[in-house]
């Protein structure tokens, strides 16, 4: 795998935390301090300083913190403290010298900012989306490891969807898929796997039970896998037998609906433009109100991350971001249709990196 | 199942918030969210008025939500907006005869503190753990959750062990027991599951990986099943083989630290004592230092909540409380040995939910 630039990041932060007005950051939010480290532990903060990058965690996470630091090629050291009250006394004494120190106001609790404007001798400022902006545009290691995520999805759909003939239950595909997706190397599903047969496709949001997915059916799959803490995110809705003309023309509504908007995905290119191509079209043919979503987001060390597809987006999509495109139409008993691409951005357009065809059907 | 009294707990909240300081409570906590109302998606937020609870979500959400409310036995109501702006201006609606409104300090960012600061006209009032004290006791439906959480736990790795003969790598053992949890019943694993062979075990949170687990590992499996929401937490360090007697020494050692942890429980006890129940056991034997974690937490609708059992914690333990208790010695290239069961508290001790037996081997 292509390696990550994680030691030249906090460097790059430093470069942006005057014009946010502090001389140094507290880094509270686990996504970014795994961006800017590559610590990948459930429980760490990470002080930015002018000279120096300190790691902050508790007794559990020592060890495994300098291991990853040291293997990710990042200058900075690590320091444990037993419990929050001891954490906090080492935070105290690392930014004793900093005048002014921005937190992430996004990532930090109310009790948490008053516990450090009580406890630091700081002024405290509230910094909003500077490690996140960073993080917009992907790196080539980054990329690899969302294509690689994104293969491993189309595999592991790919080879379970002959079990679609023994008519299982939503539970049980989705438990073969997430299966699968680790047997080919994923850490694990990127989130809850959506399997959504007839009538549950009409929640956007459907979570796998018991009901088998039948002939006739319209088959929402909405997966990813994880690798290396990054995301891939697709989404495809199978034709289980002969669908009924009705169910026929919902889906080919929505994949048209999808192709435009992943044709109008361009660097430069307002997120909003984008929502508006996939919503105008699935509007013209009526159904703009049972596509209750927004049509796509950032996808890397979140699942969900900027910047965001949808017709009140202010972000522009820059060269080298990641984003879904995801338009559907949910019709109650019918059931819905989605279908989504993860893509990435480019100078003249965007390369999908989920590559399984949209035509997928299972005939019985 | 035994149905949980979902309906009646907005009515307990309600007689805590004027000791608090507030009319009403906006909750942010998608945690409390479930707990207040059943609504199990990703995306809410609930305002508890002195005479109306009102729940209000975006468009992927708002009919899961109603069903879930309704199910739930909850009286309330669910209102959609389709960006965060149109929410905002909901909660402004709601909000707007509340003089004094509190916010969850600890599960609302300092930036929408702000941004509702800017935007209500009431006093906000900063609160700490209103919910989270509810939610300490677990009502009879909570429990048998909880315990078929565990069950189904402990089945899995019944099922799983053999495999151990094969020699398996981290990853592929892992993968067996959270696809057994699953095909059981599981809606996933509680957490992502420890499995540590050998000197991987010297690392408390190790991540599953590459290494075959061999005759003479001391291997740690720490995990859990997730069951309508609610967590089991079991460690069971196996012996692979036959151990060194270093090895079986450190074992030894764990086990009788945890039994006298468990032994410690009983309601009305700090949960300090239980801590130091496990500890001074550990420290007299001169293992102290790599005893490196608190001794337990609280289980619930979270892997990890109140009541902490740990040196420093200031919770007593009450009737009904489910806590965890798991020392663990952690001792570089030997290995590592944690033991652990969830119990809940009652008025003369505790009972175990999980319950594996503690030897376990697998001889080659």
């Amino acid at each position: 795998m292509i390696a990550m630039d994680v030691g030249g990041r906090a460097g790059r932060l430093r470069t942006v935390l005057g014009g946010a007005g502090c001389e140094a950051l507290l880094v509270t939010s686990l996504t970014n301090v795994r961006w800017l480290t590559g610590f990948s532990g459930s429980a760490a903060r990470v002080v930015v300083l002018p000279d120096e990058l300190v790691l902050v965690t508790d007794g559990r996470y020592g060890d495994q913190a300098r291991l990853e630091l040291d293997a990710a090629g990042v200058d900075g050291r690590v320091t444990e403290g037993r419990n929050l009250a001891a954490q906090l006394d080492l935070l105290v004494d690392l930014v004793a010298g900093v005048g002014r120190l921005g937190l992430e106001a996004e990532h930090v609790s109310w009790a948490a900012q008053q516990g450090y404007a009580g406890a630091f001798g700081s002024e405290l400022v509230a910094t909003t989306g500077l490690v996140e902006r960073l993080r917009l545009v992907k790196d080539a290691g980054e990329v690899a490891r969302i294509e690689t995520a994104a293969d491993i999805a189309s595999e592991a759909l790919a080879q379970v969807l002959p079990l679609l003939a023994e008519e299982p239950a939503e539970t049980e595909f989705a438990l073969a898929l997430d299966t699968e997706m680790r047997r080919l190397g994923a850490e694990g599903p990127s989130f809850e796997t959506i399997v959504a047969a007839g009538p549950n496709g009409g929640f956007p949001h459907h979570r796998p039970d018991s009901r088998r997915i039948v002939e006739g059916d319209l088959l929402v799959v909405d997966f990813g896998a994880l690798v290396d803490g990054y995301h891939s995110d697709m989404t495809r809705t199978i034709t289980v037998g002969e669908p009924s003309p009705e169910r026929a023309e919902l889906l080919a509504l929505v994949t048209e609906a999808e192709a435009r908007g992943v044709a109008a995905v361009r660097a430069g290119v307002d997120a909003k433009a984008v929502d508006a191509a996939c919503r105008d079209y699935i509007t013209a043919a009526g159904w703009g109100e049972r596509f209750t979503h927004g049509t796509g987001h950032g996808v890397g060390l979140l699942i969900h991350e900027a910047p965001w597809v949808n017709a009140t987006s202010t972000d522009v999509l820059g060269e080298g971001t990641v984003v879904t495109v995801e338009p559907g139409v949910y019709r109650g008993g019918l059931g819905g249709a989605r279908v989504e691409d993860t893509v990435i951005v480019t100078s003249d357009g965007c390369r999908p990196l989920t590559k399984t065809p949209k035509d997928l059907s299972c005939l019985r």
